[in-house]
Formats: C-alpha cells, sequence, structure tokens
C-alpha cells in the first residue's frame, strides 16, 4: 500500500509516519520510485506499537531502543525482560549509591546476577530523588509497597506466554513498559476512594 | 543571602536557579538594587523540593500546577489530592470512554463524586493506550493490580499525618507524585526476581 493509505488503516497522519520514518522508529518501505514507497502489513502493526509507546509517556529514544528489542530479541524471556527495563531507565548520572536499593532488592527475594544492573540503578536514583526532597517513606508503607510489588509481578511472570518467541517478546516488553500507566492510574483512583472514606469532603486541617 | 550562596546551599547552579526564577518555580527574592535580590531559608527549601519533581520526571508546567497546590491549598486533606493528582495528569485530548474506567474504579470501592474527573479520565486514558496497542491484561492479572493498589493506598492514605496542614500539604502532593518512579522501580526488581526464577538465564524460546 502507498503511504496514504497506511495513513488511512493505522489512524497516523502522513507527516507523523514521515517523522518516524526518519527517526527510525518505523522501517522504509519498499522503494518503488525515487519519491515513492510501498507498505505492509507490518507497518501498520509497527504503527499502533509506536503510538502506543508515545502514548505512554516513552520519548523517541527510548522507544527506538524498546522497538530495537522487539526486533532482535536476546534468547530467552528473562534476558529480554532485562533489555526492556533496561531500554526505557534513564541512564544513571552522577555518583549513585547501590547499597539501599540492594536492601529493599534482597527483600524482594533478589540474588546477584538476576537484574539488570539499569534496574537496580533505577531504584537507587528513585530512593535518591525522594531523600532530596526529604521525603520519608515510613516502614508500615514501604513494607506495603514491597508485597504489592510482589504480587504484581508473580501475576505477571506466571502469565508470560510461552506458545511463540513473538508473543512472549511483545507480552515481556510491552507489559513491562505500557502498564506503567496504568499502574498509576489505579492508585491515583485507589488514593482518592481512599482518602474520601478517611477524610470528609469538609474537613479541614486543624 | 545572596544568589551565590543561595546556589551553595542548595547545590543548584545560578544559572538553574534564574531559570526557575523565570518559568516562575522559584519567588522572587527581596530586591536590594536594580540588579540584586536576597535570599532566604524558603527558597533553599523551595529548590530542594523543585529539583525532587523534576527529577521524579514532573515536567516545568506540571512542576509550576503542584508547587500552586502547595503554596495555595485547599482546605482539608481530601480535596488537596484531587488538586495534586490533577495538577500531574495530563488533559485529556480527544474522546475518552470513561465506561471501563468507571467499571475499575468501582471494583476499587469507587462511588459518584469521590475522584476529581481528571484522575478518571488518566484511568481511561491509560486503557486506551493498552487498548490501541493491542495489548490485554488477562482477569488474573487485572485482579493483582486492583487489589495492589488498594493495599498500597490504604497504607499511604492512614499514614497521612494531620498534625498541621503543612506536613499534610508536604505528604499528600509530594508523596503521590514522588513516589511514583520508587513504584515502578520496585516493580520492575520484582518482576526481574520472579523472572529469574521462572526462567533459567538460558532458557530459550521454543
Amino acid at each position: 500500500m502507498r503511504i496514504s493509505e497506511l495513513s488511512d488503516r493505522s489512524g497516523v497522519t502522513v507527516a507523523s509516519i514521515k517523522y518516524y520514518l526518519r527517526e527510525g522508529l518505523l522501517p522504509e518501505g519498499v522503494r518503488t520510485s525515487p519519491t515513492q514507497a510501498v507498505y505492509d502489513e507490518a507497518h501498520v502493526r509497527r504503527l499502533a506499537t509506536i503510538r502506543a509507546l508515545l502514548d505512554a509517556g516513552v520519548g523517541i529514544a527510548d522507544a527506538r531502543a524498546v522497538l530495537a528489542t522487539l526486533d532482535d530479541p536476546p534468547a530467552g524471556p528473562h534476558l529480554l525482560l532485562g533489555a526492556a527495563h533496561a531500554a526505557v531507565i534513564p541512564h544513571a548520572t552522577g555518583d549513585l549509591d547501590l547499597a539501599a536499593a540492594q536492601a529493599l532488592a534482597e527483600r524482594l527475594g533478589w540474588q546477584e546476577g538476576d537484574c539488570d544492573t539499569a534496574v537496580l540503578e533505577g531504584l537507587a536514583r528513585a530512593l535518591q530523588t525522594l531523600e532530596r526532597a526529604g521525603f520519608v517513606v515510613s516502614d508500615d508503607i514501604m513494607d506495603a509497597y514491597l508485597a504489592a510489588v510482589e504480587s504484581i509481578a508473580a501475576a505477571e511472570i506466571a502469565g508470560t506466554p510461552t506458545t511463540s518467541p513473538e508473543d512472549a517478546v511483545r507480552y515481556v516488553v510491552l507489559g513491562s513498559v505500557l502498564v506503567e500507566p496504568l499502574l498509576l492510574a489505579l492508585r491515583r483512583v485507589a488514593e482518592q476512594v481512599a482518602s474520601a472514606r478517611r477524610f470528609d469532603a469538609d474537613t479541614t486541617l486543624s
């Protein structure tokens, strides 16, 4: 199909398609003349994935890295998850103290070699952000966080399809990245519900 | 103190301080001459909050809205949470189907009036992103998400300090926003641990 039909099929404007081509997110079509190319169903599917990543707040460079993982996945679901995480976690800048992150990871059952280093660094950076703001997460609340992510991960990993490599790649890479906004949105709703139950809308702070 | 001392005390460069002043994130100091102003401890604390928000990935405009909520909080912790959430949730663009979001919210105990509309719209947008990507969250996994966010929110809201309005404001606004990267980082670690237990690093996909 021509680029105009690709645009109709995918609901993505021609200008955006050209942008994704220039940015290397969408593979080139097959050239039929110096100014024309044809595209196929793989391009339609790829455009849906690109839009989903960008909608989820993933930047262009990170999206490129996630798509590269989809295109050339490391062998095995576990390595794949590491590659997907590494693609979306910002690179560490400056000194990070990994000790506190490791101590939390150990409470999640972490052992040396389980995790891509980028994942532990990402946790260390999140802790550093809280510390810089002088925001202390109480022990009770941290316990609740650890129990919650442990049950989330258990359900997610148990659900990884092993029927085909393509299914597993899609599930692991997109599931990890695209579900993040869902979890944050659900937490906000749950917070508001719990807050409405604890505090009347009229309660004022003394 | 002069801007150079504010920079030393806060660890933020003079150039960045000037940028935050221009962007309206940091209040002006007291002018002592047309080219000089003096700053106080409130500026040091505010700079720590600004850096924490930006480190957590909050954009300049959203950070401005969160800081405005801190400066002029609505009366009552529940309204405050709504204002903090509304500040960081991107505004809805295009049509959103709220029915699926409402159905999930109801499973979290949501009743009409509990939530700021922006929060439900944020959930609807997260669901839309997954749907556009053709990514289906299974019932088992959605159950795990709902149970997890419910226990997180229960612990968080129970921990809201009511000792002083300032404490409550800081806890609710920063806790909701700054903890997001922590939760996502913990989930990644938990996923890697669960994945390492389920799949050998050598397992290849058949």
